[in-house]
């Protein structure tokens, strides 16, 4: 099993680079532009395909999917279903994106459908850890995290054990587990959650690494690697959040190996 | 009744950032981003959550609930009158943007009917108001404003007593009106025009306000004084409208109660 | 048939800026915000109304309308028809954007459909362009082009037989064809393919010329003609794709006849 270090993050971006993969994204539309430039910014070539009609046909093109439950609807969730389907059927993976999971009851069971289905990887803040794996629903309070990294840690790796995926946990600090790895990446800044949505570009990221990279942990430890170096940098040198969404698609753009050797906090 | 001068507009904008509310957007696919991003920026916690399944169980949640017609469709507006029934059930307050309201026959009849429902304001532009009030609909073109804030006075007056909530028409000077009080507030930047979905901002903005300050009034004049504000700052640094609407986030985040003390021209 | 040059180019903007046309857009979700902003920054009034319920009401107020299928669904195509029912009906121009077309079946047909009724203009890359031509389907990966200009040349030749439409394929160089007329187009920046949505934009933009020029080649290439001239500025005064994006905007809103007839590259 390959080390996890800076080189092997910086090699999964430069096939993400040279490969520029497609990534179909069946997405909320809060973010629908914002993480499609993020993914443009990293190399790769999204496609926001969602539509029950096509989206699996669609899956069968692409490289990895994306599937994020942000501004659910039921004609979403089938077009989510069929994208899941035609990646499965071509074998190609997919990041599941709980957003909100446990704010209402119809949200969570949606989570939880689509958490059986098989995804690489599942990216979610803390309190959506928590509730996706059945525990203290009643803590999540809208989309933004209110428990920490520490509450998560169980709760993740119960989600390893009963979904079979990558688990990626973000906050102040990221911690990737599947059942025999752990990783922590202590990169970012606290403003970037004045940022809407970059929590979803962190899954967007991830489906751009898996799009390149067999080993789903080194993949979700990759593309929140990427997204953290690239945001500190933005959020060191802005005025504000409205700055920083900006030149946050400047720094996934430049981002290099050397940035990656001289930033990355990864234990 | 409290005078409301710029201490009381800064201090609810305090207890915006010390509360964090839970702010519900039912809004248009145009501004889902960026009305995020404002209302993160203030200090709030949105949301933006729609579907039929969910929008009344979530606003049970939510501190305030923002409904925005820019986008409408069938089950958008099913989602609207969900998310009302639940603020209205736990008695949150909530704001009805009526965006072009008066450019079709349907538009206009569901802007009608969310009139009726008990919103907390109104925010609409002049040539909306007149529209919704039920004045010169021929007038509306599209959904920029063709009347000014002088035609509106009277129809503001009218809504007021049909609607029962406070009208904050917004244009060159912003009116607020309830049954006993009119406030003006004469700050923003003609150029705020040139990016799409201010208007839905304000709106927004209203809704963070009214979360935390159980006065209508002085909710909604604070919200159109902090928009009003940070824009014209905003626009004055600008090389045009894509930087306006960057460095408005920005300013919106470091807005304090020293800078309303010194720009706010209310009267 | 009057000469296509730098001073006409230039003479269909200022009509913009004179007339602000209602531009009523049926278009996809990742970019109602940024053609918003790109049709307010050229001067036009632009509006997104999509609901089969209004879609034919709202077309009849419109100066023009743009129809992207970037990102369908049946109830969108459903407000398509509707809106180039209406525009018909008034006789107001309407541009047809068929975005990634030849990716799946369903998709294919409705661009097929929607080819037949009588767009003013197409625009497209080159691999649509030739998947609407029913050409080397299979070519089609996604929504990013695969295929060359040159590739295209003939597809868009037929195309004009078959739609009547003058088309106008982006590209390194642009070019727009109609029967009997070809303008190429060498403006532009490569780093504005790292920006989601521009050939959006560009469709957008060719809709605000259609609004006020009869003569869809001319108001094609004007179209294509500020957003490459404005973007080219953007891209070599930016960090990255970011920056570009804003930046683009701004440049937009300045572009004036001097700037058009000093960077103009058009044969």
């Amino acid at each position: 099993m390959p080390t996890i270090d800076a080189a092997r993050i910086a090699a999964v971006l430069d096939l993400v680079r040279t490969r520029k993969p497609l990534v179909q994204n069946v997405t909320n539309f809060v973010v629908m532009n914002s993480t499609a430039n993020a993914l443009l910014a990293i190399g790769a070539s999204p496609a926001m395909v969602h539509a029950p009609d096509e989206a699996a046909e669609f899956a069968r093109l692409a490289d990895s999917v994306v599937i994020n439950i942000g501004t659910l609807s039921t004609e979403f969730v089938a077009g989510m279903r069929a994208a899941v389907t035609g990646a499965r059927g071509k074998g190609a993976p997919w990041v599941l994106d709980p957003v909100g999971v446990g704010a209402t009851a119809w949200r969570t069971r949606i989570a939880d459908d689509l958490a059986t289905l098989g995804p690489a990887v599942i990216r979610a803040n803390a309190s959506e850890t928590i509730a996706l794996a059945g525990r203290a629903r009643a803590a999540t309070r809208g989309v933004d995290s209110t428990a920490t990294g520490d509450d998560a840690h169980d709760s993740a790796a119960l989600l390893v054990g009963t979904t079979g995926a990558v688990i990626a946990v973000t906050g102040a600090v990221d911690r990737v587990v599947d059942g025999a790895r752990v990783a922590s990446i202590a990169n970012g800044d606290a403003r970037m959650a004045q940022v809407t949505g970059l929590g979803c570009t962190a899954t967007a990221l991830v489906g751009a690494a898996l799009a390149v990279e067999p080993d789903a942990f080194v993949a979700a430890t990759a593309g929140l690697a990427w997204l953290g170096i690239a945001g500190e940098i933005a959020a060191a040198g802005s005025a504000g959040p409205g700055s920083l969404q900006v030149k946050l698609l400047d720094e996934l753009a430049t981002l290099d190996g050397a940035t990656i050797a001289a930033r990355l906090r990864l234990s």
